[in-house]
């Protein structure tokens, strides 16, 4: 067996669907010696990554804190933990993360009903009501920013039919949390969670969750224990709260770059976070249409931390991807399910959303393009007039 | 909010049940750049881990791998992955992580037997063979280095009477792989799973996997589908496999730092790492009781990587893991369960695992107990003598 004992990563722009690059803090933090997971200097640093969660969740949850795991296991440690067998739950579908809430939620014993739009198209308030008044569910569930299709769902309106129907509103806010205007507590979210390497720019690892106190009761109120050890909540609360009680060993280091990845989010400022975002994302639609190239979600619907892009006629799917990895270092994602080689899904999260890496982008997918034959116009220009009218 | 944009992590001694001291080439390797979870190089790099498990675990399953979570939610992923609600499935339960055991397989939908021994003891083979008998289990659990009382479990008659029942071997070897013998093809152990933060010494975080063909069967064979969505192995393996399917984002630094950790464990040899385990807590043990203070499992069952020493009388549990911490950066386990109060639990794993450790460890409980007006000896001859005579 030969091991490299001195590889390095590659070096890549990320412009996919996470992860997004991870700033140099981020990653020093991530290599700070390992201690203790009960130790009191540990236990502090615990409980100023739950201070800076609930300001980027714009929530007072207390019980707001990081799953050791990935963005999925955060879903299912929502369901998990909420869903007893037999629980009706409306789920509201329109991408791969919404049919993931189903597939999660039915193993939790849900009894699923869907509320179903079409693939790059928002969810219908007057769909879910229909649904809700016969469903009569425990929970509303549904993807704030659904990273399969680009497409960013209003929530207010949602939020208002759940709470009338008496059920709590869960939401995946994976691809949108420190990138797009996220308000646990305006919008009356009662279970939120999230993913660190998308536009909070951390590593993959863990999953930010926040319940509120309805969600709570909800939870005390279960008949049955958990189907999951490692996720139930009525113990890890014991860890994350002043009781301090082991249950497992938490990812040490994951944690350390969660907190420099939240302190930075801090540091720039929601606003400023999120303005940035929106103005780095209208200048690459700008780009793109210039190209002659289309959007793939309607104007009011876009969400500008994952933008899909129309595969223009004549150009390969994957070739493209591949030219643009092998030539430029720059990774972007291709499409999933019904939309798999018709459209790109351009991200622009977090460290990654920058005008450096929107003009690379353009430059290079300009490229690729030619490269395969297909005619494209340039789309620098009409990107820099984007800037140039956002400053004026 | 006021958060430390300068934080650094204290100087520790990690010498309590995990995490262990993390070498600084594997925590410079979780600092690399992230790059993408199906970049070409990534998947290499993936290969490359699935090797070295299959290395440390002795094993030839192809199915290795490391699951997303921490070690329990290696437990919980074999459990999850191998029962289907009714399957019998006989638990030996010797300390908190055979009880934990039993937890996590009722959640699953097992109907659990229990074999137990007393804490502080290794399980008797006679009492499973009557059990199985009776029980008639799908699954035999059982761990293998005990981390709450530091009893290492024979196998070799463990694993006959499973087999001869017709019974799937589980094993748990969180705290002994990488720094005790382990032999999953020798032993016919059908599913194994570890953590990365004991005698792997890599931070916490992830928790290698293994599954025999004959695993693999029961699971293709199963009737119902996996309750968990995240750590369903059926979906999971077309990641790890050749297909590359995407499931879950992996946890890519985490990815990085296992490999450099892994790597470590190869170029050290696994022989020559578990004579350094077994060195090491000889001395130890020597120290201890040239002190005056008793060991707390009999000598034959004596888990190197995790020493269980009974406290004093006239000595303070708390009193005394706080005076180490602060006087010393020096960190020991306290006891659970049953045995809280009455022994402390020394880890000596991986990269912790120091002769400079032992002497530190022997010097400053002395100091400690001293503090306390305990009267006790120095270790430090005795240790310094098991050292001499092994080099003879």
């Amino acid at each position: 067996m030969r091991i490299n004992a001195h590889w390095q990563a590659p070096s890549r722009t990320l412009l996919g669907p996470g992860p997004s690059n991870v700033p140099p803090p981020v990653l020093a933090a991530m290599a700070l010696p390992t201690i203790g997971h009960l130790d009191p200097v540990f236990l502090e640093l615990m409980d100023e990554t739950m201070d800076l969660l609930r300001f980027v969740f714009r929530t007072e949850n207390t019980l707001t804190f990081p799953v050791s795991g990935t963005g999925s296991a955060g879903m299912e440690c929502a369901f998990v933990n909420l869903v007893e067998p037999g629980d009706s739950v409306v789920i509201c579908v329109h991408g791969v993360f919404g049919e993931r809430m189903c597939d999660v939620a039915s193993r939790c014993g849900a009894e699923v009903t869907r509320v179903d739009a079409a693939w790059g198209k928002a969810i219908d308030p007057d769909d879910l009501r229909t649904t809700v008044a016969a469903a009569a569910p425990k929970i509303v569930a549904i993807v704030h920013a659904e990273t399969s299709t680009g497409v960013l769902q209003p929530m207010e309106e949602i939020s208002a039919i759940a709470h009338e129907a008496g059920a709590l509103l869960l939401m995946d806010c994976v691809t949108s949390l420190g990138g797009v205007d996220v308000r646990l507590d305006d919008w009356g979210v009662d279970i939120a969670y999230s993913g660190t390497q998308k536009c909070l720019s951390c590593p993959p690892g863990l999953a930010p969750i926040s319940f509120s106190v309805d969600a709570e009761a909800a939870m005390d109120a279960r008949q049955c224990k958990v189907a999951s050890w490692y996720l139930d909540v009525s113990m890890i609360r014991n860890y994350w709260g002043q009781e301090r009680a082991y249950h497992h060993t938490a990812p040490i280091n994951a944690i350390y770059g969660l907190r420099e990845a939240l302190r930075l989010v801090a540091e720039e400022g929601l606003e400023a976070r999120q303005a940035r975002h929106s103005r780095q994302s209208r200048a690459l639609q700008a780009g793109i249409e210039a190209m002659g190239l289309g959007m793939f979600v309607a104007p009011e619907y876009r969400l500008p931390s994952l933008n899909t892009v129309r595969i223009p006629e004549g150009a390969d799917d994957a070739t493209t991807r591949a030219y643009l990895l092998r030539r430029y270092g720059l990774e972007i994602g291709g499409g999933l399910g019904p939309v798999k080689g018709q459209v790109w899904r351009v991200g622009l999260m977090g460290a990654s959303c920058t005008e450096e890496n929107v003009l690379f982008f353009l430059l290079a997918l300009e490229q690729a393009l030619k490269a395969q034959g297909v005619k494209v116009g340039s789309g620098v220009a009409a990107a820099q007039r984007s800037w140039d009218r956002e400053t004026e």
